[in-house]
């Protein structure tokens, strides 16, 4: 009686309704592959080049998040989703984080549900204003239009969150990889605290 | 650290960044109330008319569902989002169901994940184009623009799902409790069933 057309159905255009399961342990599907970020791909985006370096030779390139593209055709109508899993670690005393994006039609939001772990949403507008919204189980971040925002595990487990965001919002990854967020999160006597970015330009 | 602006930073335009907790076990807010829908204000819109005054009668106004309406302002670019939890129970032999309705804004679409429960999301469209789709835990459903959509819990527990749609796509009840759906869920030997709907205009 019931459909499980997958992902794919996303790709026509008019959509059809479908569904698609995030396991509410691990976030990941059984249907749509993830994309994958080592930590290779963010070099610079730490404040500590010298324990990035170590962390590449010695650790392998590890995984740091890994997340998912639906392919949602994208209009005004339509809305992108999936779930984002950050794992834990850090590179010197920065937590592990997400590249973090602004969106290309800026003034558009982004809703984050956490279904699991424990960190922080960092999250920066052109203007020069910032905040932090804290994820824990069943809390619900709000991203309002305009601003940049990243994700940052300060727990021990994977942080998993569902995100929903207008399907044609777009992501501009290069104004932050040119910049820099004008804050970190690092880990000072056990608890994480926010500090200046030294490399914010 | 962290700010708990709530629900009532929602109000201010532009948004400011927010967070709210919505339990992963009940569904609930423990800063946003949420609406509460009774059995006696889905009048006419169950097919066994008689089961519905018997239930009204003898069971004193059940709680059928409940959501939450933040008053996220209603423009393109910002999202509205919450929780909405619907009871076990039926009617008759058919099972309890929100009043669902279209967006007024037809062509804007929205997600549900769903975080506890077990059901059915029921769609149709002006264009006659109906289908249903599955709710169990950690199931997302998409629901394209132009479909009207209608929660329906088939099992033993609440149903509970986490939904995003777009703030100003607006909420259009009037035309499914007049028309009614073209299609009904209803219980028989102890599984679900879609039959015609024998009030459908």
């Amino acid at each position: 009686m019931t459909k499980k057309n997958g992902p794919d159905a996303a790709l026509q255009n008019p959509l059809a309704p479908f569904n698609l399961y995030f396991s509410l342990n691990n976030g990941l599907s059984d249907a749509a592959p993830s994309l994958k970020r080592h930590l290779s791909k963010m070099k610079g985006m730490y404040a500590d080049d010298a324990a990035f370096g170590r962390l590449l030779a010695d650790g392998g390139d590890p995984l740091v998040y890994e997340f998912h593209e639906l392919g949602i055709p994208e209009s005004d109508g339509n809305l992108a989703f999936g779930t984002s899993i950050l794992y834990p670690g850090k590179v010197g005393s920065e937590y592990y984080m997400t590249k973090g994006h602004f969106h290309t039609i800026l003034d558009t939001a982004e809703v984050y549900y956490c279904i699991g772990g424990k960190g922080l949403m960092l999250m920066e507008n052109p203007e020069g204003d910032w905040d932090v919204q804290p994820f824990e189980p069943g809390r619900a971040v709000y991203v309002p239009g305009r601003y940049a925002h990243r994700s940052i595990n300060t727990g021990h487990e994977p942080l998993i969150t569902f995100y929903v965001f207008r399907a044609d919002a777009g992501h501009d990854y290069g104004t932050i990889e040119t910049k820099g967020y004008r804050k970190i999160v690092v880990e000072q006597d056990g608890l994480p605290i926010v500090l200046d970015n030294p490399k914010w330009q």
